[in-house]
């Protein structure tokens, strides 16, 4: 088999905006998580469950990056939490300063925990730095078990994973403990939390770990 | 809710490589079909189902693009049919120039049929003319019905489509004439086939079109 490869080059100039958009965001006392993943692996489903369950203990907002749809935002409005959609033009990931036009219109007064909404795509995202504390993608089972062989960049860019519709494993040739393997050969320092957003399975562990983050984020500011 | 539009400024000269690439490849009697889907949706299995239920009736290759695995093409090639990786440091789509690299390295002599199996992803290879004769995205059923409302451009692009994994349906929330609706919606003329690559549910429909279109563009080419 012979394999081509092809080459591009990159001049960014997006990791020093990123770098003092985080800076503020800590000043404020504002995690901002950058949730990535594929089309379809329920970015949007497991945010609605994570604003339901921790309603009254953390004030949550969402900007929502869409090529040019709103319906994700609507689904989050409804549940009365802060949302800003955003829409990028055919563009397949989000910069610094694209996240920092749509967090000034988002209104971060009074916000612990404010989630990015990266656009469904595997490649881009990762490659880009959008100022947020951390990065957070999610695998959804139906993707398969290879994943991290394909797009490796995504994990390794991310502090934690969530491996998503878990209840779905029955139907589907997904082999955990290897795609744990290949998640972990890739990234060893990554959080693993395998999840069901229908079943509430795994949502516990992955609340707290937010919750922690998030006291974590706020105390570090207060300390600095 | 407030939307905000980011903007970009396009720039190609693809389109008139890719006229002219089709054009070579009509020539040579080669119908060069472009494969698009998300990250998962099965674009390698389906493949591997038509190039055995195929074997014998019509000669096929397939040029496999990924960022960087080479997984793809050492299934397809255990089949025996012949087989490329291009590996495309990081971008997310394919264009002509790419393809036109791929394709000398491929060796088109006897071949009726090539797949491009592009990058996994519903955006940046939409955007791309890839020179190919037509275009087939796949979207999977656990992906959610509501794809064609935020990536719209590939089910616009496409002349066909497969709705992919349709064993699952009863473990997930899709409505296939919902689904079905929104494309038509978006691309009055797609063919739409529902498919089942694990249990063979409507291989046979597909399989038949892609005979067919393979024939048109041979005899299209001996007219000319």
């Amino acid at each position: 088999m012979r394999v081509i490869e092809l080459h591009r080059s990159v001049t960014e100039s997006n990791d020093r905006d990123a770098a003092r958009l985080r800076a503020e965001l800590k000043e404020k006392g504002v995690l901002l998580i950058n949730l990535m993943s594929a089309p379809g692996a329920g970015k949007t489903t497991l945010l609605i469950r994570i604003i339901t369950d921790l309603r009254g203990k953390l004030s949550i907002a969402v900007l929502e990056a869409d090529i040019e749809a709103s319906v994700d935002a609507e689904r989050i409005e409804a549940l009365g939490a802060r949302s800003v959609q955003v829409h990028t033009d055919g563009m397949c990931h989000m910069d610094a300063g694209m996240t920092r036009t749509g967090l000034e219109a988002l209104d971060l007064d009074g916000i612990d925990l404010a989630f990015l909404e990266n656009i469904g795509n595997l490649i881009c995202p990762a490659e880009y730095d959008t100022g947020a504390g951390l990065n957070l993608m999610i695998s959804g089972v139906p993707e398969g078990d290879d994943k991290p062989l394909k797009y490796p960049l995504m994990y390794k860019e991310s502090q934690a994973l969530v491996l998503s519709k878990l209840d779905t494993l029955p139907y589907f040739d997904f082999d955990v403990e290897k795609f744990r393997e290949r998640v972990l050969f890739l990234n060893p320092g990554i959080r693993i939390f395998p999840v069901s957003a229908r079943t509430g399975e795994g949502m516990e562990a992955l609340e707290q770990w937010l919750s922690e983050e998030t006291a974590k984020w706020q105390e570090r500011e207060e300390h600095a």
